[in-house]
């Protein structure tokens, strides 16, 4: 269903990653810097979410433009992160437009957390400001990197390296789809029986021997499940209604509920933003295709389309965070416990 | 995880069935009545709901207790049969008390429609007050049949027959956990790859012959999905606040999700209804169990452990619903396109 691909195969995203380990550290901070004129929207479905300037993107509030997504580790501590972003988009005169002056502007940057305190051995070490910042300054629209990076760095996921994991699709209308999951789920990415993902990801995975299966069984079993989340993004090209937004978001979950098993528990914080870039207006498009359905009606058909798109889209993302993630530390890797199962041409660990 | 089992496991709770076929009618009800002090909330997200007397189950509005759930056939006409549950239960005065006479009560039966309008060949032989009345009238304690009765009767799933299915499971704390569901669904039950169901029912299924599985396959691909609808119930006798019946039924869409794939789009009316009958005080049991863990977070754990059950009945819940169908007419079911999978022992169709 997906091609591999990224977020910022969605023309005009950009994404960042900061993250520090070592010396008590273990977090880290990622950023998509947003094109001009994107709509937001949200669904929060885990029970113990931290989350920043995310009331505005509800259906009954005025705010509908989204100038940049923060996804960070540190828990609620780590929404400071927020402001570094807010501070390099002010910088850039980039924002809700307040005042005369060119820099009078308030920048809007829904933000979440994973939590991954003390998981580098220091309590205190987490994000501020200057992850924000420094994430924000690095985004890029070329591919960025899978696994353990920005706010993976410090994630896992029921025992296991969590990461980031990215992921898009085309759709034969030229919609473009895509996502990017922080998975610090307490739930497990890997189906027990098989030793093998629950959905698949961009690398055909082959069946881990039956010892690597065994190890990552065990492993996952022991892991008492903590205080975890999954966090991400879908966005899409299509033109969506500030409402359709949060819809879009929602039905994400349900790509994260196939690939992560169980999910959305009282302690998981599971949020998931949905954005819209408004370059395609799925209104037009339906005489394109000509499909031979009334204009309503086809457009809603496109829409179902890329609510469909953006579950596989968040499902993949979600694997391959898992499957390329590499340890930082405290967390084996899925990769150090089922080797076998890669191919041979995948990357090295690093 | 769930050991076949049905909604009425969860003790006090009575299923019946009504529904018409033949002479243009292809569609019925089913109701399930509840022990005294039962306790409700929901979950809507699909995008095209039909309900009645749902508002009430938000945790900001006053009512919690709920006396039945009337699931229905019909579209938005066929919520016309809650108010024959309602006239079974104010005859027997079970109801909330708004006067000094035994029966100066109101019923609180929320209801939610799949749409099956014209299945039967007449658009206008749909559900009215009798069905409610005569499914209430049928409510037995005892397992009710699977497949294309009541609410299933006109359910369509991808192009095969849909119906009702059910399953419970109970907790090592002894707490029960069940669902039942009303599957008609616009994506596929079935993996078109393999010719299963996504998720395990409670009969071992075996791949299908080649020929059947490119036959079912192919079936669902010319499907349209049209105007369709998952709805159902989950069931427990932890005893759950308002506000946790809610988020119970929530979690049951991530059930639907792994079940039914692609879920929740904008023409689907997809609602689950949770619901708590008391029984079992999860804060007592945390000691019983001796975990050593604080009591509140205690509590937590093992909520969320009916949350998973809750999730895994609903899933075995969509599968079975389907795997037991036997087709009402319009629609071949399942066992009609891949005999092959089934065991020997299977129950002959009727």
């Amino acid at each position: 269903m997906t091609n591999g691909g990224c977020l910022t195969d969605v023309p005009g995203i950009r994404v960042g990653h900061h993250q520090r380990r070592g010396n008590g550290w273990r977090t880290g901070t990622t950023v998509a810097l947003l094109p001009a004129g994107t709509i937001g929207g949200i669904d929060v479905r885990g029970g113990g979410p931290g989350t920043r300037d995310t009331d505005l993107l509800r259906p009954t509030a005025t705010m509908d433009v989204v100038h940049a997504v923060c996804l960070t580790g540190g828990s609620a501590y780590g929404l400071a992160a927020a402001g570094g972003v807010m501070r390099h988009l002010e910088a850039k005169a980039i924002g809700f437009k307040v005042g005369p002056g060119t820099h009078d502007v308030v920048p809007i940057v829904p933000s979440a957390v994973i939590f991954d305190l003390g998981r580098g051995g220091a309590f205190g070490r987490r994000p501020d400001e200057s992850f924000g910042e420094r994430a924000a300054r690095a985004a890029r629209a070329t591919p960025s990197p899978l696994g353990a990076v920005g706010a993976g760095t410090g994630a896992r996921a029921r025992g296991l390296q969590g990461g980031v994991g990215t992921a898009s699709v085309t759709l034969a209308n030229g919609v473009v789809v895509s996502a990017l999951a922080v998975v610090n789920a307490a739930g497990c990415v890997i189906d027990p029986s098989t030793g093998l993902p629950w959905m698949p990801g961009r690398v055909v995975l082959r069946r881990p021997v039956a010892a690597e299966r065994e190890a990552v069984r065990r492993h996952m079993e022991s892991a008492v499940p903590p205080l975890n989340t999954t966090i991400g993004i879908v966005a899409t090209t299509a033109a969506l209604t500030k409402a359709e937004c949060s819809k879009f978001a929602s039905v994400a979950h349900d790509g994260l509920a196939r690939a992560v098993r169980p999910v959305h528990s009282l302690l998981d914080g599971d949020t998931i933003f949905g954005l819209s870039t408004g370059r395609d207006e799925l209104g037009s498009l339906e005489n394109a295709a000509g499909d031979g359905l009334p204009p309503q009606r086809s457009r809603i058909v496109w829409l179902n389309a890329v609510l469909e798109a953006g579950a596989a889209c968040f499902a993949a993302a979600c694997t391959d965070a898992i499957v390329h993630a590499v340890s930082t530390g405290g967390d084996p890797s899925y990769r150090d416990l089922c080797p076998s199962a890669y191919p041979r041409a995948f990357p090295s660990a690093k």
